[in-house]
């Protein structure tokens, strides 16, 4: 059976669904649930009141008993006790569904559940909490239904426990309510206290809660060899979950960012928690091709999504995070924005959005296949913008004395591109809302059709945390207001993603990690981008903006004495590594033109596919995927790897029977290394097909990329090697 | 010399400035400065670094030397000692303006000013603190004028003294963040301590500071008879000042309203305090006549204020007050407003806002002279609008069922009359500024000019004060955009004013302070209308929704107890004593119906003036008010008293000479009782001129309205008796 819904962009291929209801009252009967393929096993039960769940994968326990419930404020109940079984329904569910963009052509939605229905008698109430099952992992929520006896609910605390089976290697950043621009650690979970005051680097805004917690998507392996993944999805007016162990027990609990009166979320009934995910294998690849995330979120929202495009941008931008030019147009300590008159201002000189090089970055775009041009610092109030507090810091319409807005927008459009509005908030969100429509229409006037938005510092409203329920429901406006304008989002320092892309296809990218600008800040970690698939990239894609090609800083900026922690080879491979719709070319064009054939593949990589497979990976170690371009039958295929190194053993073997393609291999030479010889690289061309098998050594901190073109014509393959 | 500035609707009448400037460093030397007539002395200096000033009243002192500045966060210096005098300028300004709307025609704006600037050598920075001197007072403020070394600051505390002579008679009210519905203490200022607790009264949102705080405008009296009157002018993005009394040395020093984080604001310079003011006169009637809150304030900033009018306003509100009717259109416990189905839940029959009965006062309104009827509960959200911390309470959009918009509005239209908005934002503050351009277009696409705004409850974001700068600045936010719409705005529960009016004349309204809706909810102190005029009114009009003919609540309620304070004719008097651009007939058209002899003040009472007289006052006993009508000859007279009654001896001596006129009496009957007997009244009429005395008995609680009519035809006059 076949339906075509064009409506929401959605081809439900296949629906199953079969009821199976026990309505009679269970009380002592530990309720059961298989995922579809039968390796996942989840058992609910009600023990002295209290609920508990567990997790087995393959018959090995993965979640062992661990208990559920929110505390509220100013209730005497509170929802952790008290509960009886009072009904029990298992559904089945299996659907196909076609993403607007996305790393698959179409995506199945298959799962079991189970809600369960709690009776708190002495408060006379109920609550729902439903379990999915999918052959990937368990998602599972709590649901208020609408009735007399619950409606307004102040949590205090949500009790979510995850109790481990041992001490397993955990990938975390240090917990907190403002930034998860951290460097991860790799250690066992007995290891966190020991490691949290290192881990805990220098952020604009940042707020710990504890020596043992850690954000979500934490990516753990056990001993005997399963990945483990905890992570949350659909959060919508809520707040964001961190993790807080108990490293006694190795039971992580839910710990809720709160308010700056240290509540934890306002609810009103009818509503639901959002999903909190278990994503397990006993293959690290698995994980990778999860996609329990987006399917744990509802159908896309946007009737005609017609205007939301992958795009390719290069940027105004590298240069001012290295320090060579400035945001701001002139040198003032501080600039009143009612009645500063920066026609009188003195240029400093260094500011990078002017006219002239913002043109030289149009002409490139155009000559390199670039659809935007994101052009930073263009828009008065960047004097002072950082760390004051200040409340009316831009007002996102009036462009510097040296950014012709007409102009630019109109000499873009001659030569194909489009320039990217940039919305930095300050974190001053009631100045951002405030200003918002018109910002957005000004927008729309001048031809932009995407923003980056940017929450840099604290937020105003003072004391509210940047992952609280406050600013999880604005967020959520930025986006469904950008979307009446038809206007894709790529917010910066914004909440972590948890899927809801695929509800709000608008939202094309978000930072929300530690972002290549690292690089120039001090270096991340060579390993960070082995770990970000399994951790940050699990709700969604990332702004990582790849592509540095000159890995010494003072190159651009005498004062900074960065390095990049990577080859260029492995540059080039995280635009298949790192799953994004929206991917920038970061690094300076002249950089580019330096490498103009490594270049090359950043010219040529997909942004939008129909076929995605992780063939091999490790967190920590080495990740490899190979993606097929949408509407192609081209192969993009990437490798990152740690400071080890590492030999990567690749087969070909997903490529179409009986076809040939041209492999461009951009791998690091012999003797590069992240950090003493990183633009040491080399390309080849071979051809290969599905029985084609590659050895490719990588090098410390390396990584490479091949471009797999299908072969239209037998001339093209002349002069060169297959590959066996 | 006359020049006619259009622009702003200023005639700028008289203008002289002279400069006096003392610009050598004047280190040891008290800086003096008088009033234009020579009664008010100030004298300022600066003492081991600290910055004093006093102020005397023909030789009295009204504040004893007292310091001035402020502390801040992050500065090591603050700004309160290591001061030294290094400029000191004088000059002189008389000019007159003429308001939109007000009490007077013309407003002459005449002071000596003194501005002192202030080095502090340690912080390599200087401010400015700048006195004006009126003759009916003191304005001063701190000025923080660019500068390399003063850019950001927070505030600490200002630490502005007002140092008093003794234990002055004092009319207060608590201190608090958040509300000014108090009823009055008279007190001596040693008692306020004492008296606090019992001060201290419920309201849906409370913060009191100190068990000898304040707010102003404080009122008070000296044993020698002199008036003295604290309050602040000019408020704008900065906190509320409080008064904190130390009740041993009776000085009060300024306490300003915090936000969440116990911050007191945040200031960019450039950038000023308010203005704190001191009205003195040794007649209790100059107080009322004090202009210097107006003169303080900036002129009108609004170009084209011919949309600006004065408004008399009945409105479906006394009914839902007294617990008659509902706000709400269906009783449920609570409402989500994304998914609530009105169409399907089942009106609860008490809900007022219906098109029947708006269509009933809409006839009423046009049968009887009044442009507008407010209608409150028209829109959806009422059923859980209180108390609940609700985030997205009301659209300001949606009309219940029962509310057709187009419909009413072209039924007012064709009888000559406007409905007038309700806003009611429960102080969910992000919510309404994220509708606020939809509403104020729905309204200008309706027919709307004028809206009443609430904001009842705690202020989301939570934790942040109804009078903290936070809200300042939301309040003022909503006015400027309302004047972009061509708005007019009433605001409850706001901030209370500081002569904004003057720039802003859109701000036609504002509650803060207990209005005639405590009648209803226990009654208010008998005398509560014989001080609002010193305290409330000296910061600009309330909407204190006079007009109540029905004492006794359980006529319209049964189960509400309470009762109206007052006499019917004294509810007469309120028009002209509670000076207001806007005012409400509050009660029950079918109230009016019973008594339309009275209610015939009402309909001919004006509510714009050429001329204001205080002919009579004592704060806490008994005021007279005369007011000539706008553009007329006719004059209205007012008198309120307190619960003891009182005997007025009126002479009619500002009556235009050789003119007649024909003077209708509303006055309590001889047995008249604000408690036992309230509706006994008398109305007479007689024919008056310039030598006219009128000996008029007020009842306890009681007053008396009278109208006087230039009299166009003698035959009007025929058997009525003259006044001698």
């Amino acid at each position: 059976m076949e339906k075509t819904n064009n409506n929401n962009n959605m081809n439900i291929v296949k629906i199953f669904i079969a009821f199976i209801l026990i309505a009679f009252t269970l009380p002592l009967l530990a309720q059961n649930l298989k995922s579809p393929d039968g390796n996942l096993s989840l058992v609910f039960e009600v023990k002295d009141g209290k609920a508990f769940y567990q997790l087995d994968y393959k018959g090995k326990a993965v979640i062992k008993p661990s208990s559920l419930g929110l505390d509220l404020f100013n209730d005497k109940f509170g929802l952790t006790n008290g509960f009886s079984l009072s009904k029990s329904e298992s559904t089945s569910f299996d659907e196909t569904w076609t993403p607007v963009w996305g790393e698959y052509k179409q995506i199945r939605n298959h799962y079991n559940e189970l809600a369960v229905t709690l009776n708190q008698d002495a408060a006379k109430r109920f609550i729902v909490i439903r379990f999915r099952l999918f052959n990937d992992g368990l998602g599972f929520r709590y649901e208020f239904p609408e009735q007399p006896n619950l409606n307004y609910m102040v949590v205090k605390e949500e009790h979510t426990q995850f109790a481990m089976t041992g001490d397993h290697k955990a990938f975390w950043i240090p917990g907190d309510f403002d930034t998860q621009e951290y460097d991860y650690t790799e250690s066992k979970l007995s290891e966190i206290r020991g490691l949290m005051k290192a881990a805990i680097t220098d952020n604009a805004s940042q707020t710990q809660f504890s020596p043992t917690g850690v954000q979500t998507a934490l990516m753990m392996k056990t001993t005997d060899g399963l990945y483990i993944n905890l992570h949350e999805a659909a959060l919508v007016e809520y707040s964001c979950m961190h993790l807080n162990l108990d490293d006694k027990n190795f039971v992580f609990e839910s710990f809720l960012t709160p308010d700056v009166q240290g509540k934890k979320g306002y609810l009103l009934a009818p509503c639901t928690s959002p999903w909190r995910t278990v994503i397990v294998s006993d293959n690290a690849t698995d994980i990778l091709q999860s996609t329990l995330t987006l399917n744990l979120n509802e159908p896309c929202k946007i009737e005609n999504t017609s205007w939301i495009k992958p795009v390719k941008y290069i940027g105004v931008w590298w240069e001012m995070i290295t320090g060579k030019s400035s945001w701001a147009y002139t040198d003032v300590p501080s600039v009143k924005l009612e009645t500063f008159d920066y026609s009188k201002a003195s240029p400093n000189g260094k500011h990078a959005a002017n006219n002239e090089k913002v043109k030289r970055y149009i002409d490139f775009a155009a000559e390199h296949g670039f659809s935007q041009v994101l052009v930073e610092g263009w828009n008065i109030g960047w004097e002072d913008w950082f760390g004051k507090s200040k409340d009316y810091v831009f007002d996102f319409v009036t462009p510097y004395p040296d950014f012709d807005v007409k102009m630019l927008q109109g000499y873009a459009k001659s030569k194909g591109v489009r320039l990217m509005m940039h919305h930095e908030t300050s974190s001053s969100v009631r100045n951002y809302e405030r200003h918002m429509d018109k910002a957005y229409q000004f927008m729309v006037d001048n031809g932009y059709n995407s923003v980056k938005s940017g929450y840099v510092g604290d937020i105003i409203p003072r004391g509210e945390y940047h992952y609280g329920q406050w600013m999880v429901n604005h967020y959520q406006y930025a986006i469904e207001k950008a979307a009446k304008y038809k206007i894709m989002v790529n917010a910066h320092e914004a909440v972590r993603p948890t899927g809801l892309c695929r509800t709000y296809p608008n939202l094309i990218g978000n930072e929300s990690s530690r972002g290549t600008e690292y690089e120039s800040f001090g270096g991340s970690k060579p390993f960070h981008t082995t770990i970000l698939p399994f951790t940050r990239l699990i709700g969604g894609p990332m702004d990582y903006t790849p592509g540095i090609f000159e890995m010494d800083m003072t190159k651009l900026n005498p004062d900074n004495n960065s390095h990049v922690n990577s080859t260029l080879a492995r540059q080039l491979a995280l635009y298949v590594t790192m799953y994004s719709p929206l991917q920038m070319a970061a690094d300076l064009p002249e950089n580019y033109m330096r490498f103009p054939d490594a270049f090359q593949f950043i010219k040529d990589v997909a942004i939008d596919w129909d076929e995605t497979r992780a063939l091999a990976a490790e967190p920590g170690d080495y990740i490899t995927y190979a993606r097929k371009a949408k509407g192609t039958n081209n192969w993009f295929i990437g490798t990152t790897v740690d400071e080890n190194g590492y030999v990567s053993n690749l087969s070909f073997d997903f490529l179409d029977e009986g076809k040939q393609y041209i492999a461009t291999i951009y791998a690091d030479a012999p003797d590069a290394h992240y950090k003493t010889n990183p633009q040491a690289y080399q390309i080849r061309k071979v051809v290969v097909n599905k029985k084609s098998k590659l050895v490719q050594k990588c090098a410390p901190g390396g990584g490479y990329a091949i471009s797999v073109i299908e072969v239209s014509d037998k001339a093209q393959t002349k002069g060169l090697k297959v590959l066996k």
